[in-house]
């Protein structure tokens, strides 16, 4: 169950596509030559296929469990994260003064697609650190910082969002959970958390639960909720742990993959948590750490596309079967297999490398243009990275479908990702409504310009036209959904879901254009080129029936009443 | 996890669109009237939802065991197998003088459907017992017949397909499995199979393996290969039983789904064999089942796409959570849920009705047309049953993730639908190469004349405006690709996946035009006349993205050499 890391990929987007150098250049990645990231890619490929891939197939086999209210990782995990956490890989993005190394974000999405490919399960883990890293930096106050942050950056505690309960799923504000002062300024937090990632663990001693609760007397819906530090075992100001804190898992849930990742239900009993941040801007707060999780899902979707495609392409270049005409060959000689293996590479290449490009522009503090490709590079990933496992399944034929390959782990474990961190309709009424709508289009037409830009020097054929084709179509979607959304919002956003597909496919066509014409004269170009070619053939064309189905009138999806709907 | 069988959908596509009247009036099916094949589809909708449901979740989470060389199926199988059997299913569309009820197979089509939505794992072993009738009917001598058929009829005894080997998946030809002539007229055969399903189970005391293997001296290659019946248990000409025969399940695989159906590797170690028809005729004796297995996964398709949209179905008219605007409301009430539940009726409905159809032709002796249908009915089904698995899942956001719902289970079970009983890349080349290339393309110009016929009354609105174009694409595509193919087989081959998409997202919109159609003035016409409408919308436009995918040169597939294409 080897995994190869797309090293070159990596390399050539990072050098000759969305131009790290320039992003290096900037002072504060003055400690960061082109050699050391290009060193960091490759040492992080190696700890992708030597450390965290082995445990991957086992933990999936055996899974997480709970004993006596103690969640226990599968066997190999916790030695594989403690080696993960020795080289350093928890704090490679996180700042210098907390012991991280300060790299770029295009560093960390490297780390994050590798380590993903690798093992989904087990990256989730050092996910969650980041993301309460990232809470605790822009809430908490100094001496919190000061306690925790190196602690996370090191991998040696850990954390968790907490934040969906039974009836609170996406619609969170329905949360019940309850935080009553306490005479020492802390909050007794009591209620009962579910899809808790990392709960419990017994990876750490110690973990930060960055939980969403109601103050007593807070309002009701999501302006009431405010965000608390919860420790998983209580302790002094001076770090000295006292007695576990009134926090537990108290059932994991039994799912359809990433089984090496314990999904807990927690149930807080009264138990201590620290106001982050002011009362009742929870929700605002905790969209500190939304951007770097929907980047993260965005990488996990990269990570197994990529995963799934090298599992596929090894296995069709040593599995023999007939051709329809005669002698027995390698499948990868059979059209369809090579139709299937390159739709695989068109639509991972893209969107790792719309990903590259978020992640760069998150760099040069480009925060708008970032924020807008985000619910994008979210959604698309996740739906590509369940794509390609299942054609990489499709590939191996019956042996796909056994668990022997671990191919089909990756579309088990895929699946989750179009879900959490927001659904993807969640994403799509996201880019529609807030990063479109309530922005006049601005980022938009900014984003437009800069295709428009690239595809000037008409030096791209095929995938050039074709994007020329599909920013055209974008653009009228675009304006007919907002002028939908002046007369009736609900209108406008019964497209959102298509409409969001249709901007990545053709962002998505836009990194394949730049890649064609960054692509060198070599063997390595020509296949870049090559591919760019079919993503224009085999992949664009569906812009034409995204755009149709993004303008379906809103009423024919009220045509029925609800029972109807839900008849079956 | 109970299971609704859409009785409502089944009869009106029986009443009112197939024509079940004008093949009860056929003469062999004089036994049969209208009141009884609908007595007959509402009993198999309890025996699915009350026998069979039960059993699904518990099997697939306990799975079958391999203990002492003897395959456990997992508790509450046997139990619901046996009760299966005591009301008559196993022999509903089976010749009477065999004890079956010689019902028509638009009969047998609604009672595989709703038992495969109740549980897939079940229901594979019923549909090895058929496909073993029909070879024996076909192929084996009247005494064989008289031994065998009436208990497979009755389920007593279980049928096995032997085929694949590790070496020989797609390319049976490769097989290496030895049959030895024996001084009494038996053979003695040895050899590794792998992937059977039901290939040992203790809910029979008998099973027939109907095994391919090479006799001793013939050919290499598929014209090489027999057909050979080899029983579980050695037998006396009367049906005493003797030792325990020579062929044993040597391992289970472990797999992504249908965990209650053991699949076997199967040891054959001079096991004895019967000739079943001419030596060499092995493949062609086969292809006796191999329609009836083509619809029967069409049909798994189906029934799990349709237990997909129940349970989903279900959760969106229960599951309360915030629209974008304000109250919370049923989440059936949100745009794109709604987008999605009525993508996944249309997908359901379209392939549903066209499965009957195809059942409809065969029991009207239009082998051909529905010979046409069924490479189409398979991987069009089975492509749908996972994708609305899927859309299932995503309705239920973080709990369709979790096994607690059943839906998880549902897209687990229906991957391998794609795959077995020949891959949906095989249909497709099927189709393309031998269904249209071989016949002239004369059952296509009637299946078009078909579609034509039914656009004439004008009365579909916008279905029979989308019909109407799609049907022109489809003539065009199918021009331009046996062109391609007159000059070289591979080019046009190289279009086949996408070309067997776009004919059947055209006939399943001939469908709806003929449910539309149909309908009547209720509400239930209302919401049939909703879905088409919707398909017109949403689906057919996938058309135009099928066809310039078929029409990619295959040139283009062929730019990169076999290492490029397979490098990651």
């Amino acid at each position: 169950m080897t995994y190869r890391p797309p090293i070159d990929d990596i390399l050539f987007l990072l050098r000759e596509v969305i131009g790290a150098d320039s992003i290096l250049a900037r002072p504060e990645f003055a400690h960061v030559d082109p050699e050391s990231l290009e060193a960091a890619v490759r040492q992080a490929g190696r700890v992708a296929s030597d450390i965290v891939a082995p445990m991957n197939a086992p933990a999936d086999r055996i899974g997480a469990t709970l004993e006596n209210g103690v969640v226990r990782l599968p066997p190999g995990f916790v030695e594989a994260y403690e080696a993960f956490c020795d080289g350093g890989w928890p704090g490679l993005a996180l700042p210098e003064e907390y012991g991280g190394q300060a790299m770029p974000e295009i560093a960390q999405a490297a780390l994050s697609e590798m380590s993903n490919g690798a093992s989904l399960a087990f990256s989730m883990l050092p996910v969650c650190g980041r993301a309460a890293v990232r809470v605790l930096l822009a809430h908490a106050e100094p001496d919190t910082q000061a306690l925790w942050v190196p602690k996370l950056a090191s991998g040696e505690w850990s954390g968790t969002i907490v934040m969906t309960e039974p009836h609170a799923g996406s619609d969170i504000g329905q949360a019940r959970t309850k935080a009553v002062p306490q005479a020492d300024g802390s909050y007794a937090l009591t209620g009962t958390k579910i899809f808790i990632s990392f709960g419990d663990h017994d990876a750490t001693p110690q973990n930060a639960h960055i939980v969403l609760a109601r103050i007593e007397g807070a309002p009701e819906g999501v302006r009431g909720l405010s965000l608390f530090l919860v420790p998983r075992v209580t302790m002094e100001a001076d770090g000295t742990f006292g007695p576990r804190n009134a926090i537990a898992a108290s059932r994991i849930e039994e799912k359809m993959g990433i089984h090496g990742s314990p999904t807990c239900e927690m149930r807080l009993d009264g138990a201590t948590g620290y106001l982050l941040g002011e009362p009742e801007r929870g929700i605002q707060n905790m969209f500190t750490m939304i951007n770097t999780m929907r980047l993260e899902v965005a990488l996990e979707g990269v990570g197994i596309a990529g995963a799934a495609l090298d599992k596929a392409a090894r296995y069709a270049s040593e599995r023999v079967q007939g051709g329809s005409g005669g002698a027995a060959t390698a499948i990868v000689e059979h059209a369809d297999i090579r139709r299937t293996l390159l739709r695989m590479k068109a639509l991972t290449g893209g969107a790792r490398a719309l990903c590259y490009e978020t992640a760069a522009l998150l760099d040069r503090g480009r925060s708008e243009e970032a924020g807008f490709l985000l619910p994008i590079c979210k959604a698309v990933a996740s739906e590509i990275a369940v794509e390609v496992a299942s054609l990489a399944i499709q590939v191996h034929g019956g042996h796909g479908y056994i668990s022997e390959h671990g191919v089909e782990q990756l579309m088990r474990d895929a699946r989750i990702t179009p879900i959490y961190e927001g659904t993807n309709g969640i994403q799509a009424v996201d880019l529609l409504l807030r990063k479109i709508g309530r922005d006049d289009a601005r980022t938009l037409s900014l984003l437009c310009e800069r295709v428009e830009g690239d595809l000037e020097p008409a030096a791209g054929g095929e995938i050039g036209d074709a994007v020329a084709a599909g920013l055209g179509e974008w653009r009228r979607v675009s304006s007919l959904l907002l002028e939908r959304m002046a007369a009736d919002v609900n209108q406008g956003l019964s497209g959102a879901t298509p409409y969001l597909r249709l901007a990545g496919t053709v962002l998505m066509g836009w990194m394949w254009l730049r890649m064609a014409v960054a692509a060198k004269d070599d063997e390595y170009g020509d296949e870049i080129r090559t591919v760019a070619r079919f993503y224009a053939a085999d992949i664009m064309p569906e812009v034409d029936t995204l755009a149709r189905r993004a303008l379906v009138p809103g009423e024919l999806l009220y045509t029925l009443d609800s029972e109807r709907v839900a008849r079956v």
